[in-house]
């Protein structure tokens, strides 16, 4: 059974907390005749603080879409090859281990992806696939976990390597000024992530069934408007509502598996926004404490796009993992409305744990 | 074991042949000193016409990224939908079978992806998993296959659409005017194009085996810039040499599956240029007429990028097919360097290629 081990998580070292968030917003936003409903849901979001890969002053300026995304790529370079070694030694794998590497990230485009840059500069084997997605935004870090599960379906002794790099930073777009924007601006943080999936062995969840559901005609609820100035978010009102409709699609995930969706031992899920994981409690019936580890992420990091499941799954490890054989599952939403949903059992390590001979 | 059914594949209805590409080429550049070499290049493509979205004086104008992205989506919705419909009749499917789109493109970009509006506008269901891959470039048709293949290898009874939309008429950029520039102003065609890996049952290419590869620390040879002004292609003069390296890659993983890279009965190869044709089968000892329907593609319809793996296997159905059980390969090259290989032997229909229940 494959099984998704203890990601490795890294925050940049420029931090901004709320209070910070909430001047800048009043002074750059002094006219706007939203701002106090602005303000009021940034409070509501209860994030605390957020990392960044550049100081303040200079996030808030729009260099123009190339130098930003030259950032992208000089940050994701700079970044992720200390969360993938972390995450390799965590599953008790080397690079060459690695039979593919899922690289998911919205925040800058390269082709080639990172993914070749990556094999060539850590020394992954030259016949590791790439599966590079840029277009799941939030989802993606549950899309890469099923991802990675379906390949080690294909091929049981693979090993599949997620690594997310999302630097919402650098997406900041200066002129937007809608109430989505806004909220956006005091919500989203950056952070660089890795995990394994082990198609043997390991410690961690051992992944059962997969499912992606998407919400019918809401493919503009969350999007990206594409400009010279780069890709410009677009979050509308009703998406902190998603969770009435999709508990149930949970709940009949689980139930195909043979589970209760609100018995489950432990929740790893996307932390979107605060009344994402309060109306999710509420209509899966699950009492809100079980969602702690994505309410930490939340609060210390904001939303850090695909990486909050790895993040928040690292948190549930740090915390010394559920009891072996505990039943949970893993989500991420994002664009679409997509939903990615992983069902799993709590695995803390077998004689076949060790490193593949 | 996985089928790879008939392409369906669409270009539009606006010709721009190789005279006049040489004529608008020597009128836009005519105090470029590298035009004669550039002329002398395109006229060694052996593309004699390709198919745009435009006319090719709106094509030649630079509206903007964010117009031209307005453009991509606009032109993406009007003719997937029909190649869809046709690469399903061909699988003997409908919709409502489709269990993963992948959905290949690295001409536009969207966030969600075009899959989300396909799933709603066609009436897929809910719960299929989208796969949007945009930065595998010309790789991306061999990359869709082979992913396909392993969602298969995963889920026997599943079956995955391909849709590969290559609108590269779109990423033309006028200031550009290198060689490696003005070759691909002269090279690069606009397609869609979908295709079905069946699960079970199907009539086509059993894919039997997958690999991938990177030539090492080749990343810089085949990019994009991504600028205010969208992405910039970039083609490196040492692309066209690639196939010495590729080609005992490939007699490698045909030799993993008992079989003679040389002696196949039939080959679908990116036709990314006529070099990357006479090399390969120079560097595998295979007649170049094997190689025919890849070279088709290119004389009719340019480099359509990860389209062209699909046409060409579209001119093998086309042509009557090889004889049942014939061996094959198709093969997708691209940035990175990357191939993407898959070995498959012909299944000219069988028993259980009816409709799944």
């Amino acid at each position: 059974m494959p099984t998704l081990c203890k990601p490795a998580v890294a925050v940049p070292e420029h931090v901004i907390t709320v209070e910070q968030t909430l001047e800048f917003a009043r002074r750059m936003h002094a006219d706007n005749p939203q701002l106090a409903l602005a303000l009021k849901l940034i409070r509501n979001t209860g994030v605390q603080k957020r990392h960044i890969v550049q100081p303040i002053e200079q996030t808030l300026e729009h260099p123009g879409f190339e130098e930003r995304n030259r950032v992208y790529e000089a940050e994701s370079k700079k970044r992720t090859p200390a969360v993938i070694d972390e995450a390799l030694a965590n599953a008790g794998l080397t690079v060459r281990d690695i039979d593919a590497i899922i690289y998911v990230s919205c925040t800058g485009f390269m082709m080639p992806s990172l993914t070749a840059w990556l094999i060539n500069e850590l020394g992954f084997r030259s016949d590791t696939r790439q599966i590079p997605i840029a277009q799941l935004g939030c989802a993606a870090g549950g899309a890469a976990i099923n991802r990675a599960h379906d390949f080690c379906r294909a091929y049981p002794e693979g090993n599949v390597l997620i690594v997310s790099c999302e630097l919402c930073s650098l997406c900041y777009q200066p002129t937007d000024a809608d109430v989505g924007n806004l909220l956006s601006d005091g919500l989203f943080g950056d952070a660089v992530a890795a995990v394994v999936v082990r198609g043997a062995g390991g410690t961690g969840m051992s992944l059962e069934r997969n499912g992606s559901y998407l919400i019918p005609h809401t493919q503009d609820w969350i999007s990206y408007a594409v400009r010279a100035t780069g890709f410009h978010f677009r979050l509308d009102r009703r998406v902190p509502g998603t969770m009435e409709p999709l508990a149930p699609v949970m709940r009949d995930l689980a139930a195909d598996h043979g589970w209760e969706a609100s018995e489950l031992g432990f929740y790893i899920i996307h932390a979107g926004g605060p009344r994402i994981l309060d109306d999710l409690s509420k209509f899966l019936g699950v009492d809100p404490v079980a969602f702690r580890y994505s309410r930490a992420t939340l609060t210390e990091y904001g939303n850090i796009a695909s990486a909050v499941v790895l993040d928040a799954l690292a948190r549930l490890f740090d915390d010394g993992g559920p009891a072996d054989g505990a039943t949970g599952v893993v989500a991420g939403f994002g664009p679409g409305i997509t939903a990615e949903m992983s069902l799993g059992t709590w695995s803390a390590g077998r004689p076949d744990g060790a490193r593949r001979p």
